[in-house]
């Protein structure tokens, strides 16, 4: 470990011939919207650089991979052991093993031709044996990322903590009981900051897997949210003091690890930051597959974060509505992404955020080959999505209607109640007056005609 | 009451100048592929005569109407009264406005362009204020049905009864605790059986929405399943007797309006079917709104019914993934509708059986106009759905990637487990010789790219 | 309609001699705990005068019955009529009727020995064919309400508006698209509100059955949130006017009869009401059959509100978990209310808030008499709760476990990250120092045992 | 491995001096009902030999300690690492380790007072590098297992084979698309049933967690069903060959780890084996974790699983009902409890099944004595549903009103109903005769309230 400085052999890594190719039979994914259905290493949809809407598919997708479910994931479930064996990967706690699987894994985001990745700290680095030995071991694998990163012209779309999977983290992280815990917690994300400034990260992310409660027995709820709210004050004055840049995120679930996480859904973080003036400092990151283990629609969480105004991004993944846990699949569904690209081109889109692939191949997938074929199969569904999307919003067919719908708050009565200025005398005066409203249809048939047009029979 | 026979006066209103038109701004709908997007009385899928793998599309689907949302629902829910009026129906519970009401249930199902139709005995005739009278009025509805299913060119795909709705049902039907009760249903099918007998139905179905309990510490499961069990036997006999040709269905439900019922899900009632050696006279009606409800996918009722060979009919309608009762939509999911009539085509179609749209225009969609285009847009999905499936089974791309997946049962130990014929010593012998079997990835995302591009890019 | 004034018609009712008992077969319920088994009609646990940690149970529990489920419920569900027919009731929507219904409730509440009702106001009176008319109604048997009030010592818990029921609000209240319609919702609260100013109601209650929408694709969001806000603003601009003093409370609930209702849950209503500065004029009545419905444990909401100091007060009723629409069934199990009653004896109680029975016999309950079961079963289900709970709190035996739990923020860097000084620097210096913390077991079984041990052992 | 046999070694493994206590610091617990509150090490209602209806309460409730939960689960989760260290536990994959495991095991079935135990092979054994290798470290094991049985006086409940954890069966074992892996399970299932028969187990089970499908794109349903059933026939021959007495026994479950699994439910179960006619030879193993994650209420399985004359023993064990996965916690509801033990005495027993506690301490319940204070708190909990069910049984309050419930089907037409020799014409004749029945009350609250009496107010 001495005298070779950690930037160095990064460079040296980053440049050794020794290093051998992880993906050898496969090429750079091609757009090639004619091939035979049975390939599926192909874009049929997603042409990087098609203008869509004023800007590329990619400006408007900037799809990231995340390191831990394509690089870190061994198909290990609650009923069974690993099924995912990597040429690249021994398995071994060691630095080397961390190295092999970063090449590896850019060379993955290069074939694949996106421009984004995402990670937690310890996805990329091995926790050493000390609290300094696991800081000294992330410096190493940062700086090979840096030199990779500039290498093959990726970006950091969001770093983020890994504090729940350390045995030390199962009563919590900044809700433990235990404010050593919190000290953790605290001490790394720190370091992760740090980090991510380095490598540019677009984003930071708070997952709080573990930030919850298993039995409300036990459990001191008021406690519990201040330490949080405390821990997020923190945060914010050290990122002011380093000059980090990036966006704060939340990324709220409802359950799973915890019985009950406190950070439900997207109404719920918004409660809690407003609760303790926080809202101005961060906003959210929204996976639909959380979103439906909260009871909602796949969709909901992305536009009602959006119509609040606290849409960061999104993690585009989706699970099986007849099951009860985060499966993290490749989003498959071009309706369901034609509603999410809707949102993202009305808010005018993602940016600094993207569209984070927060999905695993199946246990079950164990070819390297169905990496790929995930993330291409998700990234053609998304493709299609945004250009359902932007022909449904320019030709304006549904907001035309939808204003329509809302005419009578322009003038009159309906003006006094859109500004505020109504009394509920007002309403009664007008109600006596104009006797009772007629029924007005809500249509939903005719809008779910219109959209499922714009899905399926418009190219 | 008294001089003209039902039969006459049937007639007579069949043929009548003074009906007046129900639905006089509509016309018949049309197959017009190329129409503006904002038009959604217009086909752009379905196209009655257009073959598709050696039928029509109109034979494939078999679609029907049925009368009680479409010509008896008024939008009532739990929480709120009716919102939906018709030119047609005054709301009284006359033999006249229930004439009114089938001729305009009769324009409907013309100008749509359907050739089925489905009913319980209550939606078309009022009940009298006692049994004899509400046979009565059955009898002269269903000479004018017979009358206007002539005139029309209609045919009936199912008849039932409603065993449900009314107060004495509130305890169940044939599973109720008081014999008295039992009767009622049993009087009420034996009618229900003679009028599907003279209006040609090719199938009567049977849904046991009260067959079941709301609380285990009242309820003697043992005498309730006999019960409902020997009320099925008494219903092949009577049919038999009579020479009804058409098939017998049961329609699984798992719960609503009864907190649990019998009728669970399609392998329950396989299971009671069995349990009771009733399975040789039954079929199964699969509504995929009650599949979700029982906790499986959208179409996994209709799919394992169809691997059963118990696959009778489809009650075409969807729910939403996220509300935990049937709320009976249209079908707009062209996904979900390309799985359903991939299982369809592989068993042969459905015939008798169809695809019955039991479903209703939401409470808050009162025009007529929403009646016709929720039927309309169902219809195009359901076709989207067919042409989608008919070109991913003539291509084979899934078929062949099936066949191969399980090719080692075509020989040698594989054979005999097939057949039958293997022993577990047989497999340790097996295992003792050859060692581990290699890992095989399953390629998941490759099947569900594979599939996505026949939904989506083929036409 | 026209000489005698509504209040000397009320009093002549109130007082009338021909009014005949509506339950002539039940007395007063009595607190006998020795009754046998299946006498039903006794409260076994419920003693009103009781002292429990210095209050009396009925000032604990503060019992309300409701007037929809309880006098104007028929036993309608979406799957079939009326099953339910009383003595008093003609089903004639007279204010003849109305008066019959509402002296009946006032025995039935004398019966109970509750000292607490709740209602909306179309509950009460019928709806004319104006809305003058409609309120001259409502002020007609308000007169009643008071001098019955009066008679029997009876107090009113809450009134509400409902704003759900009648065709015009299919599409929302507050949240309509058509502003004609909010001006009927703001009308019937302006009237609303004076009548509960009237009548002494300690609290009014918002229930948003309507807000929200059916599907996205016909609605704006912001639009409809909007209004609400300035809704609930007007809302609290008419209440200072008149100088009522009751509470503001709005109830959560996440779907139906809406598929996504905008108060969500508890947290998700908290967002909005910081979002709009209204938090400071409203608390929440949380029903846990809703609390459900959103997918989180019985008693989340309740703990959640009252640690976010917004709990107001409770509908005591509950749903079976294993149902996904609201049931409103009577609550009956005692490990639930002990949760509940322990957080409200944590919080010092509920008033002006109180336990509302927002619950209904079963359809196949139709006997009078069931009526009082229900409601003594529930009865003693929560003095079950309190007694446990107060045991509970008194010995101190989890409280003490738990403040030991979080004992290491009492000091040290632990009483820095609560009193909000620490930093993610100091954070780090600790853990450097001192390196990784110890695993501490939560003990969820130990708790479980102690709390079955209160709810089951201890009397 | 040469010299001595696996017997003697065994034998002196158990009867090793140097094998240190597991649990030093636990006594025997003891029947104490009068300890104080937070005393959680001791029996409050459970006491083993005390007589409830004819039998000593540990003939009724049979428990059984599982040795995956107990002996090999680690804490580990879907989001992090193992929690739970044990002293006696190196965390190696060595016999010896096994070795020190077994001794504590037993250690602890016999300080806990029960009298049976179950495993799965590979709890017990560690997977060698060849197949012989596994087989004979299990025959070792076994050895050992065969001796402590013997000086515990510790029964096996029942045995069974691991078919889900290697990674060979990830895409399911009697229904893998591969023959290979079928005969692994084949020839683990030979080797398990001659195990179980050595051991003298009462019992044998079938959980297919991997026997489903995770998607249908990539599924051959008929084959893959013929082939379980094929599987389960050979079963019976080899059982019948080896003279093995145990009950043969399959576990519904209806998803996790697999999307869908064919064994979904009871009536699944019931449906697959009567189509298969394999129902004289099975029985079912509820778990009501299980049951809750198909959609039904607690003890639905349990209890129709009776009716059907088919439940053989029980896994007592919870979930919470806001969870959509498998928590497997310990069942410490009494009212559910109390329904459960209704239901085994009412069908005379569960003999030779069990009350097998498939439970887990919950990951942060990090020492040993959590694994002792789950079960007894479990034991209690099952003890007080005992007791109570027992008391409602002997006092017949609760079957008395049932039966008349019933009462019509004694006699008249009702009596033809039950034996199977009405018509519909019958039951049309009856009611020409007798008009429309009464409305009769179902009494839920009533008996409702009944039930909580016997749960909580007698003991």
């Amino acid at each position: 470990m001495a005298a070779v400085s950690p930037a160095k052999r990064a460079r040296k890594e980053a440049n050794s011939d020794d290093m051998k190719e992880a993906f050898p039979d496969i090429s750079p994914i091609a757009y090639r919207p004619d091939a035979p259905a049975d390939e599926t290493l192909v874009f049929r949809h997603y042409n990087p650089s098609q203008q869509v809407m004023g800007r590329s598919m990619q400006e408007w997708l900037r799809f990231s991979v995340c390191y831990w479910h394509s690089f870190r994931a061994t198909g290990l479930d609650p009923f069974g052991g690993p099924t995912i064996t990597r040429s690249w990967d021994d398995g071994s706690d060691t630095l080397e093993n961390a190295k092999r699987r970063m090449h590896a894994a850019f060379e993955f985001f290069a074939k694949l031709g996106n421009k984004y990745w995402t990670f937690h700290d310890r996805d990329i680095a091995p926790e050493g044996s000390s609290w300094q030995e696991t800081n000294r071991n992330l410096d190493e694998m940062v700086e090979l990322a840096a030199q990779l990163q500039k290498q093959h012209g990726i970006k950091l779309l969001w770093a983020t903590c890994n504090l729940f999977s350390h045995p030390r983290y199962m009563n919590g992280a900044a809700s433990n009981p235990d404010a050593h815990v919190f000290a953790c917690a605290g001490a790394a994300v720190r370091k992760g900051l740090e980090v991510a400034h380095k490598l540019g990260a677009e984003n930071f992310v708070f997952w709080g897997g573990r930030e919850g409660f298993q039995t409300l027995l036990n459990t001191d709820l008021n406690k519990e949210m201040k330490h949080m709210a405390n821990f997020f004050r923190m945060v914010v004055a050290y990122k002011e003091k380093i000059g980090f840049k990036g966006q704060l995120l939340i990324e709220p679930k409802p359950k799973e690890p915890t019985r009950h996480q406190y950070d439900y859904d997207a109404m719920t973080v918004i409660a809690f930051l407003k609760t303790h003036q926080l809202d101005k400092h961060f906003k959210l990151n929204i996976e639909p597959n959380h979103t439906m283990l909260a009871g909602h629609s796949y969709e909901h969480d992305v536009v009602m974060a959006s119509a609040m105004g606290m849409l960061g991004s999104i993690d585009a993944n989706t699970g099986s509505p007849d099951l009860g846990w985060d499966t993290d699949q490749f989003p498959m569904d071009v309706k369901a992404a034609t509603m999410v690209m809707k949102t993202v081109i009305e808010q005018g889109g993602l940016q600094p955020g993207g569209l984070n692939f927060d999905a695993k191949v199946r246990r079950e997938s164990t070819d390297p080959r169905d990496l790929f074929i995930g993330h291409v199969g998700a990234m053609d569904t998304m493709a299609r999505g945004l250009k359902a999307a932007a022909r449904l919003i320019q030709e304006g067919t549904l907001a035309r209607a939808v204003q329509q719908r809302y005419s009578s708050y322009k003038s009159g009565l309906g003006h006094k109640i859109s500004n505020g200025t109504a009394t509920l005398e007002d309403c009664e005066a007008y109600v006596l007056k104009h006797g009772n409203p007629s029924v007005t249809s809500g249509q939903q048939e005719h809008y779910e005609t219109i959209f499922n047009h714009y899905v399926h029979d418009l190219k």
